[in-house]
C-alpha cells in the first residue's frame, strides 16, 4: 500500500515499526505530519535470512521520493538478535525518553537509528519487550505519563509507569494461548466456524470462575468440551467461554498493577479492548481504551525530535 | 506385532483397548492369561472415515486363529460418538462394576460388546471419559476400592473413588497444553531438542511457583522465554520449568481432591509417575505409584467374567 508524498513537502525522517511480519514506515514532517505512508509484510522473519533489511527500506523510502539523506529511525525487531543489528535491551526502571540515547546504527547508505527493547530483571520476572516501548512513548506524548498501561494481543503487556519511567512490567501469554488452544487442542472440535459474536452471558461467567481464589486454568478448559458433548451449547459458548477464561486469569494474574483503584489504560484494537474493559470492569477496577492507532508512529516521532533537534 | 496362541489353550474370550490412535487385543483364557496379543496403529481415527471397525477386528482376530464365535469386549473410543457405535456414556456417581449392564453391541459376525465411558452431569463441571473407566475397574480389579486415582497423560483424571463408586472425576488439560507450548508457542525457541534429563531444581522451583495463592499460569510463562535471552539458563531448565508449572498447577487445582492427607495413586509411565509423585510430595501428599501397564486389560477381564460368568 502506498501513500503517494505530497510533491512539495520537506521531510524531516522517515519513521519505521519494523515487526515480526510486518514493515510500515512514515515520512513526516518537522511538526510529525505524515507526507507518505508505506507497508507491508516484509516483516523481520521476511527479511532476515538473506539480511535484506537495507535493500528492503531503500525500497520503500524510494517509492516515496525520500531524499538519499533522509534520516531513519526504526522500532520493533528489526533491533531484535536476530533482526538487522541488535539493539541491547534497556533495563527497567527505565525513562522512556532516554531510550534514544541507546539507539544502535547498522552500515547503511543514510543514518539510520534502531531503538532499543526493554528488559526486566530485577523489578520482577525476568521479561523483555521489543516495539512496545515505542507506543509506550507515544502514550507520553499523549500526555499520559504516570499509570497502569495494558496492551493486549499475541504477548500482552502490562506496564507501570511512573512520571514517564517504566518501573515494571509483565507479560502474559494469552493471545498466543488462546491461539494454541482453539485451533489445535481438542477444544478447537467445540469451536468450530471461527470468530462470532461475543456470548456476553458465558464471557462473563468464564471471568468470574477465573477470579475465584481457588481458580486453576489446565483444570477449567477440559469443562468447554465436556459441555458440547452433554449438552447444546449456544454456537459461540465455547469460545466466549474461552476467551473469559484466558482474560480473567490473565487480569487476575495482574491484579498488583492496578490494586489501590488506579485505572487501566487499554492500548488495542476497539473490539480487544472492549473485551479487557468488559473484564476489568468486572474486577471492579477502572478501565479506558486509548487510541492505539497512531502510538508507535507517535512514539518514533518523540525519539526522532530527540535525536535530531533538541539534542 | 504378534505373540502366537498356544495351539491347544481355549481362550475365554477377546479384549480390545481401541484408543484414538491405537488397537490392542489380548486373546485370554478362563482365569484371564494371555493367549495371543496384537497391536496396531488402527485406531479410531484410522477406522471411522470408512468405518473399517468390524473388518479391522476380524483380521487381528483371525491373526491369533481365534475361534468364529469367541465374543469380544472393546473399551476406548470405538464406543465415541464419532467411533464404531456410541455407547452413550454413563453418569457419575456410578459404580464400575456395573459398566458391563450398558454395553453396546454393533452388527458383527460374532458377539461384540462395547464398555461406556463416563460423564458428569451434577457432582462436578461438566466431564467425560472414555477408556480410563476400564483402567479403573481394573485398579478395583488390583484390590483398591476407595482411594484418590491420578492418571496423567494427555488429558489428565483425577477420580475419588469410594467402595467401587466413581464420586466425581477432573480432567486437566496438562499434557496437552504442553505439548502445544513447547513445540508452537514462542517457548519453542528456549526448548530446542526436545526431551532431555529432568532439571529437578527448576521443575521444584516451578512446582512452588505453581503452588502460590496468586499464581497465574499464562502471566508466568513468558519469563521462561525471557530467561533465555536475559541469562544462560542450562540445556534442559525451560522444559524442566515449564513442566513444572503446569503439573504444579494442575496440581493446586485438584487439591480438593487429596486434601485431608488422603494418599494419591498414580496410573503412568514410571518416567510421569515420578515426575506426578516428586510435585505431589511438594505439595505435602501421599502418593503412590500403580503400576499402569495391565489395567485395561484387567479391567476388561473383569467385565467380560460379569457378562459371561456371572450373569
Amino acid at each position: 500500500m502506498t501513500a503517494a508524498a505530497s510533491p512539495d513537502a520537506s521531510p524531516f525522517v522517515a519513521l519505521v515499526d519494523w515487526g515480526t511480519s510486518n514493515f510500515r514506515l512514515w515520512l513526516v514532517d518537522g511538526e510529525g505530519n505524515i507526507l507518505g505512508e508505506r507497508q507491508s509484510a516484509d516483516g523481520m522473519s521476511a527479511c532476515a535470512a538473506e539480511n535484506r533489511f537495507a535493500a528492503v527500506l531503500e525500497e520503500h523510502l524510494e517509492a516515496l521520493n525520500a531524499p538519499l539523506s533522509l534520516p531513519v529511525i526504526i522500532a520493533g525487531m528489526a533491533g531484535a538478535r536476530a533482526g538487522w543489528l541488535e539493539a541491547p535491551y534497556v533495563e527497567t526502571p527505565t525513562a522512556l525518553s532516554d531510550l534514544y540515547r541507546y539507539t544502535v546504527s547498522p552500515e547503511a547508505r543514510r543514518p539510520v537509528h534502531i531503538l532499543p527493547g526493554l528488559c526486566q530483571k530485577q523489578t520482577g520476572p525476568f521479561d523483555v519487550m521489543r516495539g512496545e516501548e515505542t507506543q509506550l512513548a507515544g502514550v507520553i506524548a499523549g500526555g499520559i505519563e504516570t499509570g497502569v498501561i495494558c496492551m493486549p494481543g499475541t504477548h500482552c503487556k502490562w506496564v507501570d509507569l511512573e512520571e514517564g519511567v517504566v518501573r515494571r512490567f509483565r507479560t502474559a501469554m494469552t493471545g498466543e494461548v488462546f491461539d494454541l488452544i482453539s485451533k489445535q487442542s481438542i477444544l478447537r472440535l467445540s469451536m468450530p466456524g471461527g470468530a462470532s459474536d461475543l456470548n456476553e452471558a458465558a464471557f462473563d461467567h468464564a471471568v468470574l470462575d477465573a477470579f475465584a481464589p481457588t481458580f486453576s486454568l489446565t483444570t477449567s478448559l477440559f469443562s468447554i468440551r465436556a459441555a458440547g458433548l452433554l449438552s447444546t451449547p449456544a454456537e459461540n459458548e465455547a469460545a466466549s467461554r474461552l476467551s473469559g477464561l484466558l482474560i480473567g486469569a490473565e487480569i487476575a494474574g495482574m491484579r498488583e498493577f492496578f490494586a489501590g483503584g488506579k485505572t487501566v489504560h487499554i492500548v488495542a484494537s476497539p473490539k480487544l479492548s472492549a473485551l479487557y474493559a468488559r473484564a476489568l470492569h468486572l474486577a471492579g477496577a477502572d478501565a479506558s481504551p486509548l487510541d492505539g492507532s497512531a502510538l508507535v508512529r507517535h512514539g518514533l516521532f518523540a525519539a526522532a525530535r530527540k535525536l535530531f533537534i533538541e539534542v
